[in-house]
């Protein structure tokens, strides 16, 4: 079988390595990933993996169901942050900087647009905001298509300027209620699991968000967000260019399960960087059967997880690439 | 109370960052105990954290009980080890050249010395190799102080040349034996749950292992071990001089371990990196009540998952020090 191919012989590298067997524990398998994904990309085995130009991309949008007070902070704020983004002055941009990664934020469509200078905004507005989803379609299904080919031809973008592993993050009041909606919309979790907390909110909040979620699953366009719909096509297109995605937390990890429903070939580039504070983001992974990297009770978004984690994925290629083997080091165990 | 005075000061520029309450979840916690480290160090409020200089110095040495084959390797090893730590191939090499990382390794008495033309060889021989401590005092109480003291003069001079963080690994066939015995020796812990797998023994050498463990912990002078008691001494001085020290595995835990129990002011410039797969490594870091920021099944020392934790270090340092504050972004939770 084609896709096993090269498992041996990466298997061997990294056991031939200076150290016990198996003794980096997760960085092994990620390092495994990598190459394979490399090999696969190459048509012969990778003996070095190439993750030096990581890309974050934060998808940033408006949700009608924000309206309805299910968050603690109002939709303005999604403008506000998108802001501070450009200034470089959220936790993304310090994670960004500290690690050395490219950072661009797409407006898929918040209720305003705002002017950029620095070169870090793209453009990409399917509208001023969706509708509310517990009430109406939250999109018509051209926005929906739209979205996905947005997602599309921005990773696609990115990745001919030179990215080789790539990031996605959310930006959008109301979004892990959207996340959640789809989520019960498309596997058998129940709405009182999908919806958890989000950034923080009160008991009364928590009951009005699992009740306008349980409208929306109840309904069938509610499956049409547009940061959601972005991140799902930047899955698509790195799968097919065989780039590797390091998956943030809950609601990315969402879009990426949509994604591999589509094109179950997706799973195959996905790195997990985080388990996330939110408690459905368990039962995402589980999908994947994905054992992320950091548990560090992080449910901020933006990508922040993903940024997080990629020294160490940077850290698993270097070890692929240039720890000496027993042989050329002369060890004798 | 004077080390309380500026607790409340740093969690309110935390909780100022533009993000919910709490979201950075363990990054919060490292963020806080850097800035308090630094306060009480300059005697003010620290604004900004200064870990842009991290420093992993390796601790190699050899160990008599190895002869008894305890390891899967025998101390040979330990010397080629450092040769590949000098030529720049080991784990602790890539992760060190991948994070920006310093690297010294400290000779401090392996069974044959090795020449360097690098400049990262540090010699402080304290024998050839110490004795086997089941059957025998492993060193004498003259070589365990000058062991300390190389470990406070080593770590004070890489301070003087500007390290402001620092990570302890260590390198030498049988020294999960000897740490084993060490902690057994000073805690409550029975052989038979400090004594792990190491490097990945057989049920026999387990059973050697054991047993040989239990004999030095019988003795009184076995708690003597060369890399042990320099790390030890380097963490007093970390201590005395303020500067946080970014723990590794089991081995570097209960160095620090010892040390603060001599010293307890110790305990406040650790930060915990990563939880090994060494099994008594869990006990060591309840004695602390640490709770680390990695679980990556490590099990490999050599400072490998301090150096892996190092970039997490640095971006929690950087959201402290430039993250915008919901005034200054605008922001209007």
């Amino acid at each position: 079988m084609l896709a096993n191919t090269f498992d041996q012989s990466i298997q061997n590298r990294i056991d031939q390595k200076t150290k016990p067997l198996g003794a980096l524990g997760k960085l092994e398998g990620i390092a495994f990933q990598l190459a394979k994904i490399q090999s696969l990309s190459l048509g012969y085995l990778a003996t070095s993996i190439d993750v030096s130009n990581p890309h974050v991309i934060v998808f940033a949008g408006d949700h009608g169901v924000a309206e309805r007070g299910v968050s603690i902070a109002p939709s303005a704020v999604t403008q506000q942050m998108v802001m501070n983004f450009l200034a470089g002055g959220a936790a993304i941009n310090c994670f960004c900087r500290a690690n050395e990664i490219a950072f661009s934020v797409v407006d898929c469509g918040m209720l305003e647009p705002v002017s950029d200078s620095s070169g870090t905004l793209v453009l990409s507005r399917l509208g001023c905001g969706t509708d509310d989803f517990s009430a109406h379609p939250a999109m018509t299904l051209e926005q929906a298509t739209q979205g996905i080919e947005a997602g599309r031809n921005i990773v696609a973008s990115k990745i001919e300027s030179g990215a080789n592993i790539l990031m996605f993050g959310e930006m959008g009041i109301g979004n892990t209620s959207s996340a959640s909606a789809l989520l019960s919309a498309i596997t058998e979790l129940p709405v009182a699991q999908s919806v958890g907390l989000g950034t923080g909110i009160n008991a009364e909040q928590l009951a009005l968000k699992l009740a306008l979620v349980q409208q929306g699953v109840d309904r069938v366009q509610s499956k049409s967000v547009m940061e959601i719909l972005s991140e799902l096509g930047g899955f698509l297109e790195a799968a097919k260019r065989r780039v590797p995605v390091l998956v943030d937390g809950f609601i990315v990890s969402v879009a990426a399960l949509i994604a591999a429903k589509l094109e179950p070939n997706v799973e195959d580039v996905l790195l997990f960087s985080h388990t996330s504070q939110e408690a459905a983001h368990r039962y995402v992974l589980e999908q994947f059967n994905a054992k992320p990297l950091l548990d560090l009770s992080l449910r901020l978004g933006e990508g922040t997880g993903a940024a997080l984690a990629y020294p160490l994925i940077k850290c698993a290629a270097e070890f692929y690439n240039s720890m000496a083997s027993f042989e050329s080091a002369g060890v004798t165990v």
